[in-house]
């Protein structure tokens, strides 16, 4: 399966700075790797109710992972555990349940499982990773891969209408897609944010917006990324969207304009908002708390902004008008 | 003369710390309160040519003189110094002029006409300032008075079809706004800004929106904010609000919305703007680098934002629908 993320990027880490003087932002990418598959050729077999999703709602890069468990109808299969959305410089932590104790793992260090899938293990500790609740070990957490094997190696649990996330037909596109919004959007906003000089944040802000307008053309004309349903394209670029006035804007100086100065990005992150699998996963009090309390080396003292409204995000986006099925021939989830 | 300002006021002081933990933001509140009249009481009688008024094109208390000093013609009488966008923690500096030295003053620090004035001089070294170039030492930093006292005292010397911009039968009202802008708006952004904690952010950004939404509702329908002409009260609010999506709006956490999503405010604003001796007194990139450097205790890394896009000052604002004359039976100034 082609993984057009693999070569330079990584889940959501946990350190203690984030700014390196002079430099460039670069992402860690070493990944553990392991897959679940239906042949088990890691070992790891697709098994319901053996693995368990660890995704905290305030980190993009995990929340892809549950958009696309509950697009999927994977609930069932994957039980979903989720750190609050803080974490210190070693580890997610649990501290939103009850006794600060993940109730399925029983730990209360996401980096317990990372340990025990390999006690010397001295990379970063990040969401999403999936664990093996048979050992409490980390099987994975390669998140560019753990969301296409939901929707290609997880097939027999799929929910009844199911999107197709990944299409055969449109793997190719979708990858060409993925790869330019991973490198100048999904990273970019890190880029600008975590730029260690003037000259290394100006370059960055040029070629964010430059993707940015892009998008914007492409989808004033068609309702989704590639094709006329939502496929894995518009997951990834949704989280980064839902976060861009919140957090990006500010926080990380991608201040050209707002989304909702976009007009088709902002009619097409309303879209998506509004359809039963994606806003339901966001918890946007939690997005900002994680930003603005974790970069203390962008933001010391700590302190959370109030804005922006969110108000607009319910209001209507006459996207309809495009065309386009979002769960083509299939059926959203449930409402939460 | 009513100064609705002076209890509990400060120009733009330097400093090394903005944000004290735990603390609400309050100012500093004394000043050099000496006056340059025309009775002369103070010792010093308004004279053309004899005063030079520091004022850096960044800093929103000076930005204030600078707008009524051009609105009122007094370029001739009263010459302009301008100190750099950024300052160290024990003054404003000419960095700007040849050899990093006032052309007038002949000196490099504006802290040196402060001790000119009393070598123990204690308390920040604010602009605007105004130096009596006999003498070399300050005569007034008293920002809210130099204002007025430019329209009231020095009218002799205003060009022909200056604008009153404190006449008589208005000043009450105009005190009345001018105090509640002051409180909260000018001084109400820097008191989010500069929360030394969550509560005290999550109050000030109460109090600066309640102000900016009553504005709002003020601005639908009556031009300018007193009477049928520009005032002092607009001089006032315009310093804030050119700084707001720049500056205000992401350093200093005053993001409920941008000041281009206020439909009011934001025709008011540009109708300012693009009034001579308004927007042709702004050098937002002097304004961005002024805060987003200075203020190292909330932006560690020094870099300044490439954004926000600033060419929607210039669009057409439609508030000629509303009536009034912005010099009333006088004229603009000439373009500069």
């Amino acid at each position: 399966m082609t993984n057009t993320e693999q070569a330079d990027t990584s889940g959501h880490s946990t350190k203690g700075s984030y700014v390196t003087s002079g430099e460039e932002f670069t992402r860690d990418t070493q990944y553990i790797e392991t897959r679940i598959t239906r042949d088990g050729a890691d070992g790891f077999p697709v098994e319901a109710g053996r693995y368990r999703l660890i995704a905290a709602r305030a980190c993009p890069w995990a929340n892809r992972s549950i958009i696309v468990r509950r697009l999927l109808g994977l609930e069932d299969a994957i039980s979903l555990g989720t750190p609050g959305p803080t974490h210190d410089k070693r580890s997610w932590t649990f501290d939103l349940d009850p006794d600060g104790l993940d109730p399925v793992l029983g730990i209360a260090r996401l980096q317990q499982a990372f340990f025990k899938r390999d006690p010397d293990y001295a990379r970063g500790i990040t969401v999403p990773a999936i664990v093996d609740t048979t050992t409490g070990a980390v099987v994975t957490n390669n998140f560019p891969q753990i969301t296409l094997d939901f929707s290609s190696e997880w097939k027999e649990f799929h929910r009844d209408g199911a999107p197709e996330l990944y299409p055969e037909h449109l793997r190719e596109e979708i990858d060409t897609v993925n790869k330019r919004v991973f490198t100048e959007v999904n990273n970019g906003v890190y880029r600008c944010g975590f730029a260690g000089s003037q000259e290394a944040y100006d370059a960055a802000y040029d070629r964010l917006f430059t993707a940015l307008d892009w998008l914007e053309e492409r989808l004033t004309t068609q309702r989704f990324l590639v094709g006329e349903t939502i496929t894995e394209a518009d997951v990834r670029l949704f989280t980064t969207l839902v976060r861009f006035d919140p957090v990006y804007h500010g926080h990380f100086k991608c201040n050209r304009n707002k989304l909702t100065e976009m007009p088709a990005l902002w009619g097409y992150a309303r879209d998506l908002f509004q359809t039963p699998g994606f806003g339901d996963t966001v918890d946007f009090e939690q997005i900002k708390q994680h930003y603005y309390i974790v970069h203390e080396d962008i933001n010391p003292t700590g302190i959370v902004p109030k804005g922006p409204d969110l108000s607009g995000w319910t209001t209507a986006h006459g996207r309809e008008a495009l065309g386009g099925k979002p769960f083509g021939d299939g059926t959203p989830p449930a409402a939460l």
